[in-house]
């Protein structure tokens, strides 16, 4: 029987490094967790039962595109995403902050209506409450639910950052208060702060004082360099419960998530196997593969030699080579699929070398091997 | 065992309608039999594993496109298109001159030298003679093979027909002659002649003197009316051999290729399917979809409640319409592949209504209903 309530075990760390097990009543995340991103209700290119195949948990959905389109009142017609989609896994909604500061035409954030923004798709004004954004993520029926934050743009500036902050907790207060109590779905803080130790600090702290079922950190992944990345992960995870699942949002590469699990997050999330797969980009462990070049032309070996996943090992070089010159769609199917049954590969060798206690020497070796 | 050398057996008839068997050594194809169209090393969408649980026995591949890209060279290298595309089964090939005659950017005819063209992807001066297409069609390791002919676009113009039946009669020569022994392969001629009955006569004599495998029907489908198209087939199929297969080809709409079958044709293939399930229209057995209409924005139902393939039942009409909305590449693949699906249910019923002597009703029951 699966457990009814959400619910997270920390099993065992290395040094910082933790294994993890998140129970939902969809299913059991296991964590370091990759969680592959279906903007749209679809996670461009792949079939759900392929999906399933790589061994992936749990996969996203964007608040934001899926308000704009079906729209709530399909989503409420189909009893929410799972069914609408054919994924009767898991699903986490991001709250749309970071798509409305980055997709939309227009945007104005106000501390106490919310974030008013044009449509992308039709220009329409739409008024994102707090509370809105909870009861969009409901009608999705998402299984973890992300608080709406201000997420502001890379920037030093201390005073739009300390801003975001408190226009951040006052929406997450709101947000708690509008999830009420449902123990069998997650509802997550979402930090932020930018690159500063202090603001991060305070950020958690008043997330903490809230209480919320996990923490994310935002405001990540938006154009710092990945050590500074890691100079304020290692810094920040100080200050998060060890009790409850640490999200990074919208990371990243294989080098970024291996670093950020060394110095303590459980998720990931991210568009960069899927994107690459629909640009000829392979992740493999003999690093990354650039299917576009003449150089593959030829080659007649396949990504993956063992890899039996949906026959994959039958594709050469030379043919994806061939389908992505010839804008075939089969080129995108195939390498995405690739991509993410890598990712997916990548995150349970982490988690086999946290359990065996060598995760270390696992991080050494591919901390840069991927960039 | 499977039989190593290229067969064909008729087993019954009701009327004209013929039920039929194919032997090759790489795989038996049920006659009345539909092809997916693979254009370019992929039938567009649909990985060949899928393909293959839709009961497709045979595809085609398209030796104009093929010999542009990848090239003869790499073809070989992969040791012909079943390897480099993974797919096992059997493969059709066409010549390439319908695809000359239609995309290229200048074409000529020299009954001597064979068909002068310029590439659509570069611009580059080819030739393909008669003996090239042949040589080409073996590098792919086509198991059946078709004669390179002159198909000429829709006219009413005799001298026009009469000079391209002769000139496919000279270049149907020298095929068979560059085909040479090879009874593990077939090869078939092509018939031209339009909408004309005694061109049609004298265009299979010539073919039925050389002798082939099997006959294909060319110069159909080009924009003459359906009527027209089977008031010629009713004639010309009465000048063919019983003891071998017949191919209409690029044909096409359910009701085209029945009433095909009704006047004595086996074989068929068409982009139909697939081109239809990149632009949201499906076939069903309640008729044609357009799946763009919003009035299937809130239908729950599938396509068919009953096809289990994939789990495409579990798909709605609604998650299709947002997908197409979206331009979501799971539009295209859903939709390809229900409706490769249903070509093949469609083939599979007239089987069987031909086995079973109710073919007539069949017929009448669904000629006039995806029009």
């Amino acid at each position: 029987m699966q457990n009814q309530k959400f619910s997270f075990e920390l099993i065992t760390q290395n040094d910082k490094a933790r294994l993890g097990k998140i129970s939902t009543p969809k299913g059991v995340i296991d964590t370091p967790a990759f969680m592959p991103v279906g903007t749209q209700g679809t996670v461009k290119g792949i079939f759900p039962d392929d999906i399933l195949k790589t061994g992936t948990q749990i996969i996203l959905g964007n608040t934001y595109h899926l308000l704009l389109r079906p729209g709530i009142d399909i989503l409420k017609k189909f009893n929410g995403l799972h069914k609408f989609m054919n994924w009767n896994k898991p699903i986490l909604t991001d709250s749309g902050g970071y798509q409305i500061m980055s997709l939309s035409n227009f945007n104005k954030i106000d501390k106490d209506i919310g974030a008013v923004f044009k449509s992308h798709i039709d220009g329409k004004k739409i008024i994102l409450s707090p509370e809105k954004s909870i009861q969009v993520q409901k009608s999705i029926n998402s299984d973890i639910i992300m608080v709406l934050d201000e997420c502001p743009k890379l920037t030093n500036d201390k005073k739009i950052l300390s801003r975001a902050i408190d226009v951040s907790k006052h929406w997450a207060e709101r947000c708690k208060i509008e999830f009420g109590h449902d123990n069998s779905k997650a509802l997550f803080g979402i930090v932020q702060g930018g690159l500063f130790k202090d603001l991060r600090e305070e950020s958690i702290k008043n997330l903490v004082n809230i209480g919320f079922d996990g923490y994310a950190m935002g405001g990540l992944a938006v154009g710092e360099s990945q050590s500074e990345m890691f100079k304020i992960l290692s810094e920040a995870t100080n200050f998060l419960p060890k009790s409850k699942p640490r999200y990074l949002m919208g990371v990243g590469t294989p080098s970024d998530i291996l670093g950020a699990v060394y110095y303590g997050i459980d998720m990931f999330d991210c568009v960069l196997p899927t994107r690459s797969g629909r640009t000829g980009l392979a992740f493999t462990w003999q690093g990354k593969i650039n299917l576009k070049n003449s150089k593959y032309q030829k080659d007649t070996l396949p990504l993956d030699e063992s890899c039996q996943l949906k026959g994959l090992n039958q594709y050469s070089k030379g043919y994806l080579n061939h389908l992505i010159k010839s804008n075939e769609m089969m080129a995108s199917m195939l390498i995405s699929l690739h991509n993410i049954n890598f990712y997916q590969q990548f995150m349970s060798e982490i988690r086999k070398n946290i359990r065996s206690g060598t995760f270390t020497t696992f991080y050494k070796k591919y901390i840069d091997y991927f960039n």
